[in-house]
């Protein structure tokens, strides 16, 4: 059979499960895209797919299973890794019509969700009724909830809340043979055989597709309080993240590092235009606690930087007072954009490393890339309570020896300090050649015969994370 | 070869990797035991082994690969369904000698342990440090952390810091060929491929014999406020849940349920021999927050109790003031053998409800019970705020029929309100029969195909969980 011809009757398979609206080829495709930093460059692919309902992926992959046809799962299009990359004899099946967001259950503190709704709107059902879902990070208005689980997505309160993982309850995952794995429990502990929702959860689309989910919900917090503060030595950013956890006794959420040269950067961007402390620190850390009465955490987070002033754990602190001050504050952190636009070019990490050791650490590195011909900008932050840094390196071209010179420099110290060259973005295509510097031999072989196990034939996302042994 | 010869060349494989203390067989397994409720019962078995290093389990399970030999591994023997329960022909490994407690890291706050420490040990030396592990259980002066990671053990606090399963950052486990998958990380996020210590936490020693583990800690509370509530209303049960924990703003650490019933025989109880509320209601909540000022902490409790007195969320509560008071409140949630004193003979259950279910269900479950001849008492309690029941039922014989009577009533609701028969205990042996109450075929199925890759020759803890296909 040629191509053509195999083309076609794969295309004439889907239509007799699908409606011709759920089938998008050849010219349907040009206004699709693989990444929304991509919208210029159109799809290329076999066909994109779009069921709306769990039934119709499974037999969507029915079909694919017997074809032997590989497939790419599109979510919200916001992974950074290239996860989402297709090649042109790949089918894409898109979760966007699998979006239903469920009414919350209240006693239980759940709500669930079809793999296709947006983090977004579902932050807003949830809040409608009282209750918070807590997981949040910049792409939340397209991200959605399929994409969140199968990448375990992190964000702004995981030293509180977790990562992804941690929220979610229940799973339904179709395999690749189109089988239906259902599982979509509202209880909180369940010990009744092997947890295999953490199988999918962070396997970036390669072992099953997410459909629903029960996600887990807390009470949402009547106060907000952040502050900034200034430090000059690393051991007292930890000694003072110890301090205020414990004074905060649970309500802590955010605990965000700034280097000095990411902060002067942040705070002179044209949007931001100030700082709310003076250039005088090597460190600033941005702090936030949730709690149940705005008047009452506000006076023990002035106490607590009191004392802590006092006892040169901190040099100094600007605590936000009016929601005015509260989003000046959190611009600063996430204005990722301020340090994009001062580089030609940029890359950028999530690597993670034992708090302990970030200090030292990311002063090396950022000696290092400093001295490499080609860079002309180190930016590092992150959100060090979880021991996750951030670098944004600018640079003066794309070449990929200047790109594979500064991986080597950031990654160098990983295998040593049993780190993780991703702490949330994941592996995807970009950093495959260098899972190895944070697992074992013996542990990508185990994940060969996971992949091997589950998805015989190689059908979901191939090519992502690790190839077949 | 006979049966003993071939047990000889194993013994003889094994003195070329063990001393001859680490080797016990024949009368010296007399003094052993395969549970501490049975400590008057021999233990069956071809030898006990006690290697005291990770290579050494890795070189006996090499051993036992070759010889096709299945293997049982003991930690503290406090398990509830059997998972430790041998067969004359199995080899045991103890973990006993394998109890380092390294000194934990202040500033990544976590410890690594071996997976024989002692869960009581292991809270002490953290203790020490000024940090706290937040796993706490009726057995911890005996389970060690191996056992514990292996079940994923809950405990008093999982609706604030989570199950074991939370708690475990870095994981070693040797695998059914020898072969040491060590991943023993600091880190607290690591997306960088398959997360595979979920696989082995809760998988009751059937995939993996976990030899270490790094461990997170969280800082030490300041505060420590207990109280008793008395409600009538299921409904409101979850009300004042919420109310008190969004009050708490991440503070509350218990949430505990205590029927009526139960009540009354918890505190009548010569021990105790004292109610802190009156026996007019039908439900008691005790619930505890662990903060940062006792003073301050115990003036927002007071507040919050007024303010559900006031709106009729609860009809009475009683708050421990003295350290003598917090000690009697929880003696009467964890004095579990009254309730068995009370009974001929007793049958215990961990099921999980979603919470929105559990006043209909328990109310139904108990009439059924009290209704079933040969039942003498019904007893419900338990973690209320995770969704998970305990139940005591007290009966006049230890006959098949009777249990099975008990098990089939109590596990009826389970199938169709998606809960678990299992929410701490796991499934051993004695909850096999009831697995697919709470699993589908599909994932009955995907769990016998990860065990068949991961342990090909069913040699760790076989027959536990579930059989091969």
């Amino acid at each position: 059979m040629t191509e053509t011809k195999r083309m076609n009757a794969l295309l004439e398979s889907f239509r007799s499960i699908l409606n011709n609206d759920q089938i998008l080829y050849g010219d349907a495709l040009k206004p699709r895209y693989h990444h929304i930093w991509h919208m210029d460059q159109s799809l290329e692919a076999v066909a994109m797919l779009l069921p709306s309902s769990t039934e119709q992926v499974s037999e969507i992959m029915k079909i694919c299973h017997t074809n032997d046809q590989p497939v790419i799962v599109f979510g919200g299009l916001t992974n950074l890794v290239g996860s989402t990359e297709t090649k042109g004899n790949e089918v894409i099946i898109s979760m966007e019509r699998l979006n239903s967001i469920e009414v919350p259950d209240l006693q239980s503190r759940t709500i669930t969700v079809g793999a296709g709704a947006i983090l977004e709107n579902v932050q807003n059902t949830v809040a409608e009724s009282g209750l918070l879902f807590p997981l949040n990070y910049g792409a939340k208005g397209s991200a959605q909830i399929g994409g969140a689980i199968s990448t375990n997505a992190g964000g702004l309160q995981v030293i509180r809340f977790g990562m992804t993982r941690n929220l979610v309850l229940g799973l339904e995952v179709v395999l690749a043979d189109g089988t239906i794995l259902s599982s979509l429990k509202k209880v909180i502990k369940d010990n009744s055989g092997y947890d295999l929702k953490h199988l999918f959860i962070g396997s970036e689309g390669t072992l099953g597709i997410v459909t629903k989910a029960v996600l887990k919900l807390v009470e949402s917090p009547n106060s907000r309080i952040s502050a900034f503060v200034g430090i000059n030595d690393y051991n007292k950013v930890v000694e003072f993240m110890r301090f205020v956890d414990q004074g905060l006794a649970g309500t802590l959420s955010s605990y965000e590092l700034i280097w000095k040269e990411s902060f002067i950067t942040l705070t002179k961007d044209p949007s931001i235009d100030r700082a709310p402390l003076p250039y005088d620190y090597n460190y600033y850390v941005l702090i936030e606690g949730l709690g149940s009465n705005q008047e009452q955490d506000q006076i023990r987070m002035e106490h607590l930087l009191e004392n802590a002033l006092e006892n040169e754990l901190i040099l100094d602190a600007s605590l936000a007072y009016t929601s005015t001050e509260l989003k000046w504050f959190w611009n600063i952190r996430e204005n990722v954009d301020a340090l994009v636009a001062v580089c030609d070019y940029d890359q950028h990490f999530d690597i993670s490393l034992p708090i302990h050791a970030i200090g030292d650490t990311i002063a090396t590195i950022s000696e290092q890339l400093s001295a490499l011909e080609g860079v002309t900008h180190v930016f590092p932050f992150g959100h060090v309570g979880d021991g996750n840094i951030h670098f944004m390196i600018g640079k003066i071209d794309e070449s990929d020896n200047l790109r594979k010179a500064i991986n080597n420099i950031v990654y160098q110290p990983i295998k040593g300090l049993k780190g993780s060259v991703s702490a949330e973005h994941g592996i995807g295509l970009h950093k495959k050649d260098y899972l190895a510097l944070c697992r074992t031999d013996e542990e990508l072989l185990l994940m060969q015969q996971l992949k091997k196990t589950i998805d015989p034939k190689n059908l979901l996302n191939p090519g992502k994370i690790l190839d077949p042994n």
